[in-house]
């Protein structure tokens, strides 16, 4: 069975050859504009004019054209109004932690965000055996499902009038391991190196900023140890390694089900970025019958 | 013989026994302000004034106290008039190369920066049979003492109208594997990441910015896969490490003799911080005979 990944992967280029890193560089040129690489057309179009292709993919369709280096095989068994939630959200939660941070055992974790990436996040530290996981997020409600998910502790930034690095800071004599920045907002980005340890705490922002944005600290912060990376589906090769994770899926060792907190029909999709927008929802699967 | 260590190691705190780092926390709250850790008092008076000790060494003395946790043992047959130059600089440079990049043959290196400490990163860099080391520095007076060190190509930004970061990414095929900002400038810090290659691409923050200055830079270079770290003392832990680094100067596998271009006395110290300031110096040594 095919899969469609944003994230494609040749195994020609300089980077898929690296080791080091997911990101090919193949299609990007044509996929980063909405074409197809060989004649610079979409395969879309509505009463003659084109309709552009979206990350490589165009999956808000019954029908797609993807480049050959985004597909992967899966496992014919899979149920793919489950395992699509394996193309974006969770790998790069579950890699963020095995991948990019590469988390130890025992190590203390603090997760910004508790949306789907950021409870990715928690259920890839219980499974690193981190030994507190620490979620932060501005909406309490988010805490009772995020304990089903590893996250042991709950801190609410707007419960405390210290900066939300020192809370942190306090509450683990001397700062986290490991921090996750599952937001994508600037700020937070900032609180979450410098909650890090002294010494060695990595911080791995996963989420996106808006256009423009940028980052900033002391370089003290770096030079006494603490490191600030980024991850991109969590460094998962997508054709080679998305198999693996439906497997991971289909053994009962990863979870899927419980990302996906409503489902709805391809008419109601503009409903769906509604519930998105109010956090109540976390992953919504589309009915593609119409 | 033995060598003072402004990086204490006591091998008993959190930090010496996580084997992440080579920052000590034992004697810092007393050597940061000056003191000594039992009575809170200095071992320095003048007048019956005290006298401040200074990076819990305080070498520019004949005699000085130290903590025990901030001396090593070294080969008794060591010139401490050269080997003195391992207690900060040199290790510094080779140390950010060895431990905290961990550079690998083959690799591409920018060194921002051409004194002391930029050209112990490119001796680093040769011994780890770096493939290309490409040394910047609005100097180019400075370059060809830099062949001597290891340092295969030379930029001066001064030479460029396009942002030095463009600069070394058109040179490079897409950035370098490794770059290291010996200077303490918070923009040249910037763009020494920002030249490093999408995906794969680490930078070291060596040099010291001035307080309060901040660095900053998009948060998708980190995002697609550069990394951004620092380093102090070149993560050397100071009591177990420093004698290796003697060892190796004594059997010539590294260079001290080299960074020496000056020899003063000890009431000529101010000259010696006037060759700094201007550029011709690398590394003084004073004689403390007075």
């Amino acid at each position: 069975m095919l899969f469609p990944c944003y994230q494609a992967e040749c195994r020609e280029c300089k980077f898929c050859k690296s080791g080091k890193t997911n990101l090919c560089g193949k299609v990007r040129a044509a996929t980063g504009v909405g074409v197809m690489m060989n004649d610079r057309k979409s395969r879309f179009s509505i009463n003659g004019k084109p309709i552009y292709h979206f990350m490589g993919t165009s999956t808000f369709s019954q029908y797609t054209v993807v480049h050959d280096v985004s597909v992967a095989k899966i496992d014919p068994k899979a149920p793919l109004e489950k395992v699509c939630l394996l193309g974006c959200g969770v790998p790069t939660g579950l890699g963020a932690v095995w991948n990019t941070a590469k988390v130890e055992a025992g190590s203390i974790v603090a997760i910004f965000g508790l949306g789907t990436v950021g409870l990715a996040v928690a259920e890839g530290a219980k499974a690193a055996s981190a030994s507190r996981i620490i979620g932060i997020d501005i909406d309490s409600n988010k805490f009772d499902r995020a304990k089903g998910f590893g996250v042991t502790e709950f801190v609410n930034p707007k419960d405390h009038d210290k900066p939300i690095q020192q809370v942190l800071v306090d509450l683990t004599d001397g700062g986290v391991d490991y921090s996750f920045e599952c937001i994508g907002n600037v700020s937070v980005m900032r609180a979450a190196l410098e909650c890090c340890h002294k010494g060695w705490g990595t911080s791995v922002i996963v989420g996106v900023a808006a256009s423009g944005q940028e980052i900033s600290t002391r370089p003290f912060q770096l030079v006494t140890g603490r490191v600030w990376k980024g991850t991109a589906f969590g460094g998962f090769k997508s054709r080679s390694q998305v198999p693996m994770l439906v497997d991971k899926y289909m053994k009962k060792e990863i979870k899927v089900d419980e990302y996906i907190t409503h489902n709805l029909t391809l008419p109601e999709m503009n409903k769906a970025f509604d519930l998105l927008h109010e956090g109540s929802c976390l992953r919504c699967v589309l009915d593609m019958q119409v």
